[in-house]
């Protein structure tokens, strides 16, 4: 479930769009007026916005934020004013663009989002940047990982809930014998991970789990050849298998290092999940840090970051 | 351009229904009256007269075929009755399950048709087999093949015009090198022909002609280590080059072998490119072999498939 808070009597587009004007005007931008208007409103009316604003002032709303704002906050609103599948293109353009990839992302995407989803994300990509994503993840990646993230991000998967149970055992046989030769990058393993519907893998994983008494992303975590390739795999297992609990620990994290720059990952995560289900990770956070997310956030962000981030987790206006 | 002939006053759908249920009737099925309906019917008709049987008769239009036609005819009757994408996704499926699977029909799906139509045959495969293509793909695969053809099935490729011809050059470069050193299978080389635009590989193939006084697909042609595998490449690089050179030769091959059983490949090309481009790769053939290809046809099949094929290449009902 969302957590994002819209009025019943939500003011028209025009309207939205005069009072982000007016936080424009005069010395300094109102920042608090800009959060207050785009905190409380869902993908669609953003988009309204946009337009409305672009008719009005002639001029693109979202080049006037990167001239208005800064900081987390700049990155955070050109994050939520975009719309979803461009503002993702966007976020798999700068994780391809990092000097380390941050695969992370392109494994959240292609293993969280539903096949419709994430090929609107491959879409929007294409449109934005003239070239498929595909293309640049082959391009930017080498070896295992790119044999991995390739086959994650052209994947089309299955949707239904079918399953064969028969393939499903087979297969688990398949990555337990991978985990025990520590062929982690062997070409079943990619095509497995990279292919199978959500719901035929969560089987195999499960299969896994009874046959071993432990769960695959678990032992390979615990294997002493761990590497950045074997956390990549966890990775795609664990957004496969439970999602929420995924976010959670990306936030757990996030906010320990704040301070030390991860907003980057808590924007994601919050602006990604607000309108999706970014309650459920609320509740998994309370439930797993005996702290609410609310007062996590509160402590260790700050200024209008910190407002945005909130009204974002479902709280009103001060 | 088609060659479909369409009547311009084509009869209601159950007008047409009850034609073919009149042809079922009585002692053999009346095989000229089918082919005079479903011979000069486009997509959309054929599906509303499978709609309107269903209705009218209470029986499976599809599956009635197939207890009253056989041969050659009752298997280019399935391929056209079906939906463009229902049936492609059929092709694919009976492909890879041949022993020695059939990858010219992957790579004609995947490279010739453009990425929203092949999108579309993924949709219809995973909806009929419960299952994605490229798992399939994956599975029914091994080694370099399986690299390829995952590749190819995945892809999702830009479509767009934009071509970068400094990344044109280099990796025409990345090409010539394999070629030169036999590494056919090369990452990069599967990489550049499974994820690049059209527009973009035709650049990189004119530059390797322009470089090297000879097309890529000539020069692999001529390789004494050609195989099975450069064939697939060779394949893969004449359908994106050049689709209506590329079905002409298969065509052609096809109607030398008749009489050995390939009715298959003309059947296939002819059933999904009579609503498209049938009449340039007729006019093709025409020009390379000095004799129309409604012609050969008529020489090399016989009896009603042998009418069907005709009245799809756009001849009148006799």
């Amino acid at each position: 479930m969302a957590t994002l808070l819209v009025p019943h009597d939500v003011p028209p587009p025009n309207v939205d769009a005069e009072a982000i004007k007016a936080a424009f005007r005069g010395w300094g931008t109102d920042e608090k007026a800009i959060v207050a208007v785009l905190g409380y409103r869902n993908a669609g009316q953003r988009r309204q916005i946009r337009i409305a604003y672009e008719q009005l002032f002639e001029e693109d709303l979202v080049k006037r934020f990167e001239s208005e704002l800064s900081g987390h906050l700049e990155r955070a609103v050109y994050r939520w004013i975009l719309d979803p599948e461009d503002r993702d293109a966007v976020l798999a353009h700068v994780a391809l663009r990092k000097p380390t990839e941050d695969f992370a992302v392109l494994v959240e995407f292609s293993c969280i989002y539903s096949p419709e989803e994430f090929l609107a994300v491959r879409r929007a990509y294409q449109h934005r940047y003239k070239r498929s994503l595909e293309e640049d993840v082959a391009a930017n990646t080498h070896d295992e990982f790119r044999k991995l993230l390739v086959g994650l991000v052209s994947a089309y998967r299955y949707n239904g809930g079918e399953i064969d149970a028969r393939l499903a055992k087979s297969e688990a046989e398949i990555l337990e014998r991978a985990v025990k030769d520590k062929a982690f990058n062997h070409e079943d393993v990619i095509r497995i991970l990279t292919t199978r519907s959500k719901a035929q893998l969560i089987a195999t994983f499960n299969h896994y789990k009874d046959a071993n008494g432990i769960s695959i992303s678990k032992q390979l975590g615990q294997d002493r050849a761990a590497n950045e390739f074997t956390e990549a795999l966890k990775t795609v297992i664990r957004c496969i298998n439970d999602p929420i609990k995924y976010y959670e620990k990306v936030v757990r994290n996030a906010i320990k290092k704040v301070g030390k720059s991860d907003e980057d990952a808590l924007t994601r995560v919050v602006v990604t999940r607000a309108e999706k289900d970014l309650r459920q990770i609320k509740e998994a956070y309370h439930k797993r840090n005996s702290v609410t997310l609310d007062d996590a956030v509160s402590k260790e962000t700050s200024g209008d970051y910190k407002h945005f981030i909130l009204a974002l987790l479902g709280n009103k206006a001060e």
